[in-house]
């Protein structure tokens, strides 16, 4: 187990994709301040769709926007890895205790976890060995009620800072939006089988080129069953799946000993 | 099993990285031509880093290269995702058999394979189904010599398409780089545990403003553990490793379930 336990105020970094001025960076930013010191770092505009990309062919450059005790913030031309990276080999004086990703705007479920710069936040951050959990909120608005996420996104982080997290994992939570009742509870679960259906757009543009729009809709392809991402959050739970780096498909290895016999030299 | 057997030449999208020059596209492309009809896509520069980044906030545009029967290319303005979602929903008049991707200039070994748009194109692939396998020379070169690669590329891409593979998988294959002595063989392998050690250059600029380049090397937690793709690529093996795109950590989920005792309502 990777713990943040020790006797000084942990370091939290906080982190996003939707960039500084989104709303759900400021809910994180204030749940985390009452647990511990905070760096934030964030980009000037929306990365979503970003997934683990990193900046390789140009600069990254940053700006201090605020430097105190409890609150420290960075703003970033870059990637939400590359925030990452950078905070934790540059910009920090030490390794931070937890490094929180979100909340976003929208969910982050199922398949989506791979294309989410939020989610990659957070798994860069379980590769180096740092816990690291990724919250969304069901919510694509940017003015979004964030209201019934207080709760329950401190008790988790204070369960996290208390116990760690399993070695090189983080967790994906994502917390149904208000709809009137009450959250039922927290599922943990795993990755429902699902996947975008995409219809690209096509349109012309006024010199007669032609243009596509991403546009698409979710389709799950394990509807109704228990146990899955979807299920709780369509049930009007809070979904908590733990996530790993390692893209083996283990259950496979053996079964394609036979490549190992495939002639390869002239 | 997805298969790709029937009985017309089968349908190959090719794709890469390294842009629509590489030359690890070219000999791609050449060797599926010996197998398929070929449509390739890429970019007009290098998507190596993308990652699963997709382009949701400006339009994408396509340009016809050439367009035979056996050969159609197209160049994309946007991420390798990008072009295998466009490909598949726009482009092509029926699914691919196979979707092939590389050969990537450099390794895409251990955690390299999340940041990786080579990787990132064979992983869309599988999540729509669709058989694919991405390739990767050990050698960053432009000019790199593939010489050695066409016999076990061609074999590895005939056992696909006679065989299929498992639902939702690809392949990632990585290839040594040519030293004098020939490959010894094919290992089937687990991704091993390594990640890069930032090492940022920190520059200033004309004006006296800081910039960051990230560089790195790759760390091995596991050295010389068998088994493992470095370890296969290390002895001069070429290493095959069935990936998944779910990132679940399964052996966690019962062993979180005190989470869902959590308190979470006012």
């Amino acid at each position: 187990m990777t713990s943040g336990k020790n006797n000084e105020r942990p370091l939290i970094l906080v982190t996003n994709d939707d960039g500084i001025a989104a709303k759900g960076l400021k809910v994180l930013t204030e749940i985390a301040m009452q647990l511990g010191d905070v760096v934030v770092i964030s980009t000037p505009d929306s990365q979503s769709g970003m997934s683990h990309a990193i900046t390789i062919k140009t600069p990254l450059r940053v700006k201090t926007l605020e430097k105190r005790k409890e609150l420290t913030r960075y703003l970033l031309n870059g990637t939400p890895v590359d925030g990452i990276k950078l905070a934790v080999n540059q910009l920090l004086n030490k390794q931070p205790d937890l490094i929180l990703s979100g909340i976003n705007h929208g969910a982050n479920s199922s398949s989506s976890v791979i294309y989410s710069g939020t989610m990659a936040a957070a798994i860069e951050a379980s590769i180096n060995h740092i816990p690291a959990v990724g919250f969304s909120l069901l919510d694509y608005d940017a003015d979004a009620d964030f209201s019934h996420c207080y709760k329950p996104v401190k008790e988790m982080i204070t369960r996290v800072l208390n116990d760690g997290l399993p070695e090189y994992i983080c967790l994906n939570i994502n917390i149904p939006k208000l709809n009137g009742s009450p959250i039922k509870g927290v599922k943990v679960c795993r990755q429902v089988n699902g996947y975008w259906l995409e219809e690209f757009e096509k349109r012309t543009d006024p010199h007669g080129g032609d243009y596509y729009w991403l546009t698409g809709s979710f389709y799950n392809r394990e509807d109704g069953v228990e146990g899955t991402d979807e299920w709780a959050l369509n049930n009007n739970f809070i979904s908590v799946v733990p996530i790993h780096f390692d893209l083996t498909a283990y259950h496979l290895i053996d079964q394609m000993r036979n490549w190992e016999k495939l002639s390869i030299n002239e």
